[in-house]
């Protein structure tokens, strides 16, 4: 059986404007390939409206799993929950579970609850809360999408209580050959052997060193961890001639 | 007059995966705020062909101009050239300006020309070579769409030359506020001023320090210098009240 496929929506204008560089997409692409989820694709989109109800939209459509990021707190700035609403056409509205987990939070950390943070506790109907165990206001998931917050902390939470309760697939094993010469020294090598294993995927990353000088790192994934270790040492055998 | 509109499409397995952390959107968003040109939508798609021509022919509809990154080396999984071609419909075959572009830095670094390599002289129909100082390997301009090496040290030498020839927007300017309230508190009085000045943008991005003490980032943007300042001076005191 293949793996389930995934989608990520990184939702923000400060992503988009170089203000702040994502790095819930990397977090989130490491824990589902370890948890055997194919991450297929991602999508950074405005805070706006349309941008974001489409993307959502095209994404649940396409894939098993949509994990959004961003745009859930008290701000005037934060639509997400507003929009995941429209793009399932549900009704949105304060829920008395994700009030008191909020109110359970400010308790704690004496904040004082007001109508922006009561903002947080709007639900769209049918969605199932996702604990915040940092800042108390929950995410949700709905269909096939995970709303998650943008802040790293909260969100690698959010992403660690999701997957407790997801059916992963076969995680892929991963084998990486550095190799001391350029990517064109070894293609044709590299081809042949891809070829010759369609079980097998053979990804070819140039570096260049601080003198100038290319290698290249070829990464060998595949299922079954003694065939990736099988072609490691073929590769390794091939581009030493 | 609006700015140009821009989107970005990253091509490549190894961030899909977690293996690697793209460093390509951070450095264009930059790139393109200061230029005056607005990134609007940034997807990521692996090294299959349906993907990628699906995502350029989309984001070539939809935006000025679209920017790509990755695949354009000589082994196997690099595939983006072929899919550029067959996105916008033309031929492919090995150009004379390409190959000599190659064979003039071969010449100097004393690397081979062979098969592999040739293939990166394979350019599309139409196109405009876009200079490589690094590895010899050009990238290419088709259509509204620029197509870029992965490498990053690679992609900003052929970001700097493709932004040298384009004509930009008015580059807006940009204030932060530092507040060290949560978000929660300050909600009410930023959507207010935000209501108020519809001509500037204002994005709330919390923060946590490490004892556990919430702030707020506030970025004030705008195309008038003066008018953001004013208004970073109207909310600090009104945050301050």
């Amino acid at each position: 059986m293949p793996n389930p496929t995934a989608a990520m929506l990184v939702i923000g204008d400060e992503i988009l404007s170089g203000r702040t560089r994502d790095a819930n997409m990397h977090y989130l692409a490491g824990q589902l390939t370890a948890h055997g989820i194919d991450l297929r694709e991602v999508r950074v989109v405005p805070d706006q409206p349309a941008a974001i109800i489409g993307a959502v939209q095209a994404l649940a459509a396409g894939f098993e799993w949509v994990f959004t990021s961003g745009g859930i707190g008290p701000t005037h700035d934060d639509i997400t929950a507003d929009c995941i609403a429209r793009a399932f056409d549900v009704p949105i509205n304060v829920r008395d579970d994700a009030r008191q987990a909020l109110e359970r939070h400010y308790q704690t950390s004496g904040t004082v609850m007001n109508e922006a943070r009561l903002r947080m506790a709007r639900i769209p109907d049918g969605a199932t809360l996702i604990d915040n165990p940092v800042s108390g206001a929950p995410g949700f998931s709905l269909g096939n999408v995970h709303v998650m917050a943008g802040v790293p902390a909260i969100f690698q939470a959010m992403v660690q209580s999701v997957l407790a309760q997801m059916d992963g697939g076969m995680p892929l094993t991963s084998q990486t050959l550095t190799i001391d010469r350029g990517e064109g020294d070894i293609a044709a090598a590299l081809g042949r052997l891809a070829q010759e294993h369609p079980d097998l995927s053979f990804g070819s990353y140039p570096f260049q060193t601080t003198d100038g000088h290319f290698g290249t790192n070829v990464v060998i994934r595949g299922a079954d961890p003694g065939q990736v270790a099988a072609a490691k040492t073929l590769l390794a055998g091939l581009v030493s001639e």
